[in-house]
């Protein structure tokens, strides 16, 4: 009797795992860049809206990471030690998006970096989205992914966007740009409005508010300065 | 002659370390108490306002730093790594402002931690200012600090704050409140605005709205839904 208790309750814990537990195909996994030197607020916001969505019902949710070029202790703009949780020079996931938050030397040394450039580049090819906040928009352009796209950037920030990339289409005045699968944010806490933007692409008006609402956001695409490129 | 140009040389690094190393008492020493299932956003969000303080010249800014219970990793709600900068039960720079971000255990367990809460009452006693965000006014009511001040919470725990704190004044609608040493915030994105309303206080407008301008917020303190206890 005890065994087929056993056996009765192992059975409905592998029931349960397999119910509970989501395969990779059933959520997007969602990489995000960090490097030293990346800003909390555009690594949180966008990270944040992300993640909730495992709290929706019926949609197929965001499995949320961090990627680091090595596993070491990254340190933020602000001060805080955060750890990777992969490195993209090992495994990681397959990444269906990928989001840019802005760090400190992204208009300089950052640039310079060709083996994280590359990691951009690479993983853009067959990425569904690939987001940008604050300066990560030049991070995309650096990488040439850009190219043929309008984009936005740090509100400060936009005359030396222009002046080292000249060929790009740059809009300014908007808090987010979605041009084919590139959406550039202005960034800052404005980086709520880009991340519930794709949440609304993805999975409609109604999952959108409701994230917002876990996060004391009063959200209307309709009042929020934006350009969708078709 | 080489000796010479060495001492001057070395007397100007030292003089020029004397300038740019701020002590303790030129500084507000800010801890934000973290724990496991920490919310993201309610920490980044005042964290990043009072840290870009240290770019304003000619004010008192703020050390910002994570105190936990134990230097342990601290994994956010959202499932960031994060590391803590001084435990409680060991050493730590004297407090001038608490600052209590929401967790995911707020409303239970984490309110059975007499040695957390015992840390949040005995800080409150020197500090300036004890603020919370979300359901972080839950640890300052529980402390017993909000007896006789008027508070608030994340809109959807209104009720359950009630319930749980039958005998505090509570104000709903608005995105904080402030009454004596303490502030408490509606939390989410809504962090900011509390944290922006202290930046006012303690530094005025301008350097406010400069705050607000790095974070891409459109700051107006007469715009934003708040109650000031006098």
């Amino acid at each position: 009797m005890k065994k087929l208790y056993f056996l009765f309750t192992v059975s409905c814990f592998c029931i349960n795992s397999i119910i509970s537990q989501k395969s990779a195909d059933d959520q997007y996994q969602v990489a995000f860049l960090i490097m030293d030197g990346v800003y909390n607020t555009e690594l949180t916001a966008p990270f944040d809206i992300f993640q909730h969505t495992i709290f929706r019902d019926s949609i197929k949710s965001m499995n949320t990471f961090l990627i680091a070029k090595d596993m070491d202790i990254v340190t933020s703009f602000e001060g805080i030690r955060i750890l990777p949780d992969y490195s993209y020079k090992k495994e990681y996931p397959k990444i269906d998006i990928l989001v840019v938050p802005s760090a400190e030397h992204h208009l300089d040394t950052d640039l310079d970096d060709e083996e994280m450039i590359e990691f951009v580049r690479n993983t853009a090819k067959d990425a569904q989205y690939v987001t940008s906040h604050c300066d990560g928009a030049f991070v995309l352009a650096k990488a040439g992914l850009l190219d043929g796209h309008a984009s936005t950037t740090f509100p400060s920030d936009i005359q030396k966007y222009k002046e080292m990339f000249p060929n790009l289409e740059v809009i300014s005045d908007v808090l987010f740009v979605h041009d084919g699968k590139y959406i550039t944010s202005a960034g800052g806490a404005k980086s709520f409005e880009a991340s519930l933007y794709l949440a609304e692409v993805l999975y409609g008006k109604k999952i959108a508010d409701r994230l917002a609402k876990g996060l004391v956001i009063d959200w209307n695409l309709d009042n929020v300065a934006h350009k969708v490129i078709d």
